[in-house]
């Protein structure tokens, strides 16, 4: 189980960091979108969301990085980042064997070098 | 804090329902769709989620509820349920002065009858 803490922590410093990046942005005034860092380490799911009102008329409501633990593997289901989550879960020491890059199609899998499931 | 933790209950219980709704509803075979219940009661952040892959071609990723805690409200940020979050956490004794209906533009809340914020 020590592996999946260290999976956890992980990914949670992954979202901590763009969720610190995404609050410091510079944001037009007026704007009422307001990031969210989802961190729930029962049901083993990660999450980064922008959620709240554009010049009072326009909803947002986008998820950036949402992120699954499930049988010792992390599946990334949605990643808007430039530089990758996956990469950024490597940097850590994540092997690839334990990353699903689950946002390409089940049948691309096998393609990417990653885990298949 | 005991409200506070009252209204956290409220909500994973309203969660908890229709995610074993949806977990038990009638899914086409090779449906890969997987409902996810997002629990986050430190950030104090509440959602359903559906993720996944229909017939391994369409990506499915959407979020039928989406709830926070902010300020001692229930801001209520999406709702695609019949029956409405709001009336089920009304249902267990909530009051419409503790619900934001976050999904209405700011301008329409105060003729919600709900908070404006």
């Amino acid at each position: 189980m020590d592996k999946l803490n260290h999976y956890r922590d992980c990914l949670q410093s992954v979202l901590e960091e763009h969720y610190r990046l995404s609050r410091s942005a510079l944001r037009p005034k007026g704007d009422e979108v307001e990031p969210q860092l989802i961190v729930d380490r029962e049901h083993d799911h990660y999450q980064l969301l922008r959620v709240g009102w554009r010049d009072n008329t326009e909803p947002i409501f986008g998820c950036p990085i949402h992120a699954s633990i499930k049988n010792g593997k992390i599946w990334i289901e949605r990643d808007q980042t430039e530089y990758g989550v996956a990469n950024e879960l490597m940097d850590r020491g994540i092997p690839k064997e334990d990353i699903v890059l689950a946002f390409h199609a089940p049948y691309k899998r096998p393609y990417t070098g990653f885990a298949v499931a």
